[in-house]
């Protein structure tokens, strides 16, 4: 299985040349779109979703991950192993995460070049081959050489921000829930919110938090939408109240 | 065929969540998303969409019907069998029209659980996996029990009402075209529209009601956005003038 | 492989049942969105679009493109066979570009009709089982008869207009990079923008041009939208300075 993590979109047409890609190098070979709308050009808010929704797919699994803003210019195309799963992608903190969150991760610096490499795709030109060859079984060190990847010491294991706003206006932080005391509650826009189990058990209208499906600290509204409720933006800081 | 009826957007992170569980327990099934844009947390108008829309497709294919605000609470999850069709989904009369328009509909409700079971994603957890199962030929029996299922006695057999916007500003209603005498008008917004049979036999701009492909009444305006022509929004009433 | 361009969106109900239908006739073959956001009713612009990506696809592709305000009128459903890749759809221009750029392209009238026809939704009822056949290897013979179709002399080898705005903010010209002199200047909004290899050899926030991956020539900002930067919308035109 090969998943897309990107910021690509789907209607337009760069996650479509990357399946094109995909589904002729490695046929027969699931793909799934995880993530098509992350925040454009922002690799530290998604290594904090990529981290957290990789880890729900099976070892094996194959994750595509461009966001890339760097595209065209000196930063490295690298390949991460670990906890199983391969991850391709820019070398520029978008693995920092899951390498953290891994026991003994694996990597590489990509040195496979295709004949035609474009200044501003590598998501089709280059990660989209390399993730279809790793995805055959194809052992890295036919494309890659073993090297360390840059890291980001500074930034914390959880990340007190909104990261994500889905369809129905819920605000995806990029803390785990795990690491909150049960009973904290987050200060958001200066409002106080408490956690609750999931939506229908809080009252239609109020704001809390919740563990989401994923693992992450989520924000959100019974019958409601909490980023209009609250007033709420990615990037926004999120504290804890214990 | 599994195909995807739901409020979760392809973008974000919910539908590629469910297109894994399907992949990797009923692999070579193909999947369809036919709507990931219903109205989110409205069962009621989608109820009349799915009547319409699933109806289009072949006996045998497992439509997985998920909006679902009450997740998590004590709505029950069940299977509808109806016109040869498979519905799974929750109980919160999303199949109310389905059953309705079926000559002998039967239900199921759900008693499997998966092992994990989040309390905000039954899509992922519960829907999925049930349909992935019926996809591949399983009985119902050995996962669910016979059981009636909520009914909707209250809900009209045809609701005069803007149920879905498509891309185009075309405003489609709940409302099957075969249920309106053929040289009906319909009042929307103080406006009487007439019908066409399509968008060319209109004048450029202006505003007319025709018989989609699905069967449904939609508002439209031939080169032009009914919904900014009319100033048209989701649950708009429509009236039919006889 | 078959590849979709159209106006129809994602989310809703149209390429879905386009799918559908596509795996119900052609089992096993891919399926691809290359494009399902062009400009809505606007096949000029498309034309250019498709010229430019449908190229990037291999010999015996078959693409399955659909912007088609004139459904239901009088307008032929056509086949076009240009550079070894098959084209279905409306003849209202869509293929001219495609057909001028090509060396002896082919060109037939589909009179094979479906059972059922809907007035509105040739995409699926019309386009779908025919581009399916095509791609099972049917020789168009079978459903069509060769026929001139509708030239569009009058329009120009490339269009100096911006045809489309990705989800960056970038502003994808009709005009190829390679009918310009390597450094030209484009005036856009009154302002000139000059020529970059790629996003990171321009300042941040700095507007340039460059040759995007699929050839064509492209508005952007590195690290903002060109889009807001510069105030563009799609049909805005684009001068060339040298």
């Amino acid at each position: 299985m090969i998943v897309l993590f990107t910021d690509f979109g789907l209607e337009g047409p760069y996650t479509g040349q990357v399946k094109a890609v995909l589904y002729q190098t490695a046929p027969g070979v699931p793909i799934i779109d995880l993530l098509s709308d992350a925040p454009a050009g922002s690799p530290k808010p998604a290594a904090y979703l990529l981290a957290a929704y990789g880890a729900w797919f099976p070892p094996g699994t194959v994750l595509l991950a461009v966001i890339d803003p760097g595209v065209g210019s000196a930063r490295a195309p690298v390949i991460v192993e670990a906890g199983g799963r391969w991850y391709v992608g820019p070398d520029n903190g978008l693995f920092e995460l899951v390498m953290r969150r891994a026991v003994t991760p694996q990597t590489w610096e990509i040195l496979w070049r295709p004949e035609a490499l474009s200044a501003s795709f590598h998501g089709r030109d280059l990660f989209a081959p390399v993730a279809a060859r790793l995805a055959l079984g194809e052992p890295p060190s036919k494309i890659a050489r073993p090297t360390e990847i840059g890291r980001r010491a500074d930034w914390p294991d959880d990340l007190p921000e909104i990261a994500y706003i889905d369809r129905y206006g819920n605000a995806i932080t990029a803390l785990r829930a795990a690491s909150l005391p049960k009973d904290a509650r987050l200060d958001v826009r200066r409002r106080a919110l408490s956690r609750v189990r999931t939506f229908s058990d809080a009252p239609p209208g109020e704001a809390f938090w919740y563990e989401n499906s994923n693992g992450l600290v989520e924000i959100a509204v019974n019958a409601g939408r909490a980023t209009e409720v609250l007033g709420l933006m990615i990037g926004d800081p999120v504290a804890i109240i214990v």
